[in-house]
């Protein structure tokens, strides 16, 4: 019922987001923990995409005390000594998306205490400088800080939402959270999560995983066993068609893993379910990713036997998320690669995603998107792309709209009037070139009304020759300007033949062969234990064999910059070049905010320019060097001998 | 936060489902219809199949009026005529799953009305006799009916739940609806959606489409089409390595069409995402799939050119959907297609799906493991697929499983102990052979405490050779009782190879090659439009023309039964043989509930029987007869002479 409604959530003009005292002194560890405080740190990041990608003000306050501060105990205050100005405890938490932001300190005075993130400082006035009606408000804690400028907002006239997935409570006494909560709705909050605010990928259930990973699970628990573990994802061998791989998915990942839990539902499934014990059960209910994640940043360039990803937490943990990581990664590693060899055949060309039908699934749909943007795409036909990823969406009419109105010049001329920006006409519904001399005709109409034609696209036969025909009619007809587009079952190999006849083409739409990655539409991708309670582990399988320990690539370059050879060393070697593997995660939290996706499209190209010619070439080339260390078969060599 | 709270509202022992008068009358184009209350049809479906499911009751209550009830108007009453027994008015809505519901008919004598469903009925006593302790309640209408029973339920004792998204109210006065609400919270019910009763598969956005479609609908809007267009969905021509596709994902696109809207949020984004006009964006906030559709049941085979599915509707809301309805099939198809391929190859086998890690994202995941059980699948390890769809999950160890204990044989004996009625070990960690004979002698401890050893799983080396030796060691050992299990990069050919060589396998789970159809990862699907406002339509383009107009497949059998041959032919046509396509909804609305899973792999069993040898093999056979009927090529030649 509620999407009928009309949603007053979404930010828009006048709005702004305050980040409130989102530091370190106040999460777990800290000198003045919030219970679960760091659970406010991904749902504030999701807050903060939502305002960043529409440009809209973000402000963080934060304590910023003098170290004689009069809050503090030793100074007759309520408090221990906490967020003094440039300490560690002081800074904001390490994951947290400040992007952009504007920081207002506040109780920067010996005097002088400041709840509210208006006392004392011109955050009001800056507020009104960019003309802000309504703050969207979450941070730390509910019941101190949180509260306190929120009834000041209420009082400086800002409408407010209050955003209650992204706030935690002190709570001295166990309901002061609650009564701040309630406090704020009847001074007129206006109650909000992230779904209301923002559009968000679909999430699937904390159960998506293959049956044995709970049956271990649950024998762990029977046992006890929850020492660390080490896992490493990696893939065995590449793909015959693949000379390179490009990592993808690891923000999915860390996504996933930040917010993985067992939903009630979930829970009360596995009771009934047959087998599980109440006590099992009811041990998920505290479930939680702690872990440490490393990983390659995505857009990176890797080999068979090289770790794209390592988790390093307790081992009922790290079993469980095996079959969601496996799944995220590999899709996405896929597309990238795919998507990679495009943007090496097809330099300076527009390439867009068109795979979201073909693809496999919903999901598949998106990963795509983002995979191949990442990869150097220029954007993709799938819209929600662009509110969930930032990705720029494209897209004109199919050969149904054309059909509809079966008079082909009409259905152009209609479209140009609901898009005189955005006029691309596709021309092959009945004849191409006929189609052709139909726009430089409808031009000239179009243009006393200031409207110009854009482009046109083609979507069947011979695309070389067409594109050229079709390039000589709109030139004749004064449409130099007006560029091509092709789609129909391309993919590199096509791309590489187009572009080799010279057909003159400024962009592409690349389907269903990118989107299922048609010539490798899988992977040997695995997750497998390498370590487990500091011990090194091997499987000896036939034909799968690991390589035991917990492991780091050592990359070297050549004299120009490109990459020579890796080597597959034990963490703590010490090899020359540079190590791949860069720390995500430690404790279930992120060491930096998330990656923005622009960021790791420019590590990709980067990427791609260091790719020796060789690799870069359609055909296989000799496989790239990646070197395993002696340290690693001697390791190998050792466990082999050990008794099972 | 509410993740980390216990849940109360999943449905257990002592819990029944109690749907209110979802009658016919009172549903939009009865005599007493209630707005929107066909919108609680598919909501209370979900209900219903969660209490089935875990073998719940459900009771269905219904007006069931004799033709002079009191309460019409010519009897002096208030309401016109509604609900008199026997009549169509008084039937439950078509699309409704009553499947085992005890139905309570209610106000059937001409001198007493009745709103409650407990009055003057045995609804209590009914209860009370399966020991029901509370009620979950929905139907319609929240003013009078539904109001009226949860005022009984109260009275009598009953907790209550109240199905917040399954009702819908008269709303004589403006805010009827909203105070009988308040007046059954108030009363202590507990309000719960379908989100918080049962696990549901994550559903992605509307604006999960090519930006095109919505391009397309914003010129639409601005020129008025709005008139009924025909689409098709069909495959052009089977991949080389298909003899036969099979029909699945129907279901699917029932739901995605029943629930389409977009939400308030994606709304605002479409606003803020630059040329779509406010008046168009508005008009969105009612839209709703108002069409029909007539679709092959699921389970069907089928081959090139035949349509699956066909749409009727206004042309946007046909157009919008073409995307996410093409994304669906594709997927379920070709794995239901592949997995038929193994059905058929491994006759008297268990098989298993163990897709999901491989699958390309989460809803391929769950797509291939539907479509594989829909084909004739024994189950699948991935957890989801039984509380979204009931099937069969499957699971025990990985190797990391048996790394982390070290010694092997305590990591059986552990998982024995913690699954004494699930022992299936992995045996190929180090050394097959070597724990094969660890098996043996874990079995004589295992069996004085009463545990016996299901089965073992084989996941590397030569499986003919390894299955039968290992087969040989277990029977000598005593263990002949014990299955033999194998996975690793399986399909129908070395399925075909591992029978030939007679390796004594019982089980196979197949992973990679069944979850994204290695040989063939997409289907030349399209969704093409046939007809507009009475107009048949034709696309020409070069290699991708389409046969016009509405239509329909009739399929003949030979005197065995098998299929022989079909038609394509204009839907008016009258052909021998059975019609493929019927219909499944109208006006948006659904003619019969869901069909049950189970029902559909029945009927692909049976249509797998029907198969000529010829199409059973692996290998390629000549194509399966499709004649297209003279009146659709007529009509071709006919509108190739149109001018466009």
């Amino acid at each position: 019922m509620t999407t009928a409604g009309t949603n007053d959530c979404t930010p828009g003009p006048n709005d702004a987001l305050l980040i409130v005292d989102a530091q370190n002194d106040f999460l777990p560890g800290g000198r003045l923990a919030v219970p679960q405080g760091d659970d406010v740190v991904p749902a504030l990041n999701r807050y903060s995409t939502a305002f960043r990608t529409r440009h809209l003000p973000i402000f963080a306050s934060r304590d910023w005390h003098p170290a004689n501060h009069c809050s503090f105990m030793e100074q007759g205050g309520p408090w221990p000594p906490h967020c003094v100005a440039e300490t560690n405890g002081a800074q904001f938490a390490s994951g947290l998306d400040l992007n952009e932001a504007v920081i207002i300190s506040k109780a920067t005075e010996p005097k002088s205490d400041a709840y509210s993130a208006f006392e004392n400082t011109d955050l009001d006035q800056r507020l009104q400088q960019v003309g802000v009606k309504r703050l969207f408000i979450g941070g730390l804690a509910t019941d101190y800080c949180v509260l306190n400028s929120v009834r000041d907002a209420i009082r400086l006239k800002y409408s407010v939402v209050l955003l209650e997935d992204a706030i935690r409570a002190v709570n001295l006494q166990p309901d002061d959270g609650a009564k701040a909560l309630q406090e704020m709705l009847d001074l007129g909050c206006q109650p909000a999560t992230v779904e209301a605010v923002s559009l968000n990928p679909p999430k699937p259930p904390a159960l998506l995983t293959d049956l044995y990973q709970l049956a271990m699970l649950k024998a762990y628990h029977d046992r006890g066993m929850n020492q660390t573990a080490v896992f490493e994802f990696y893939i065995r061998n590449l793909p015959a068609q693949r000379n390179f791989l490009m990592a993808a998915g690891v923000e999915q990942v860390l996504e996933y893993l930040e917010s993985l839990q067992f939903t009630p539902q979930e829970r009360d499934w596995l009771k009934t379910s047959g087998g599980y014990s109440e006590d099992f059960v009811d041990s998920l209910k505290d479930f939680r990713f702690t872990g440490d994640v490393d990983a390659v940043p995505e857009g990176t360039i890797f080999f068979g036997n090289e770790p794209v990803l390592r988790i390093t937490a307790p081992l009922p943990q790290a079993q469980l998320i095996e079959s969601r990581i496996i799944n995220i990664l590999q899709m996405q590693i896929m597309a990238a690669s795919k998507a990679a060899r495009m943007v090496l055949t097809a330099p300076g060309k527009i390439l867009l995603d068109f795979g979201l039908r073909r693809a496999h699934g919903a999901e598949a749909g998106l990963f795509v998107a983002r995979a191949s943007y990442l990869a150097g795409f220029t954007g993709t036909a799938t819209v929600p792309a662009e509110p969930f990823y930032g990705i720029p969406v494209f897209g004109t009419m199919a050969h149904s709209y054309i059909q509809a109105h079966g008079d082909e010049t009409a259905a152009f001329r209609d479209f140009a009037h609901s898009w005189p920006d955005n006029t691309i006409f596709l021309l092959d519904t009945y004849d191409t070139l006929q189609a052709a001399h139909t726009v430089v005709m409808l031009a000239r109409d179009l243009k006393k009304e200031g409207i110009s034609v854009h482009g046109i696209r083609l979507d069947s036969g011979d695309l070389a020759q067409l594109s050229k025909q079709v390039r000589s009619i709109l030139d004749a007809g004064g449409l130099k300007e007006t560029k091509i587009f092709a789609s129909g079952n391309l993919d590199e190999y096509s791309l590489t033949q187009l572009i080799a006849q010279q057909a003159p083409i400024d962009g592409f739409g690349i389907g269903t062969r990118l989107a299922v990655s048609e010539d490798a539409p899988s992977l040997e991708c695995v997750y497998k234990i390498q370590e487990y309670d500091g011990q090194p582990r091997r499987k000896r399988s036939q034909g799968k064999a690991t390589w035991p320990g917990k492991k780091q690539v050592f990359r070297t370059f050549d004299a120009q910059g490109k990459i020579q050879e890796d080597h597959l060393a034990m963490e703590d070697e010490s090899l020359p070049g540079e190590p791949l593997l860069k720390p995500c995660m430690r404790q279930g939290k992120r060491l930096s905010p998330p990656a923005p996706l622009e960021q790791s499209r420019t590590h990709a190209a980067r990427q791609l320019d260091q790719l020796p010619e060789a690799l870069r070439s359609l055909e296989s080339a000799p496989p790239y060097p990646v070197h395993i260390s002696q340290k690693i078969r001697d390791l190998a060599d050792r466990l082999d001998q050990q008794p099972i």
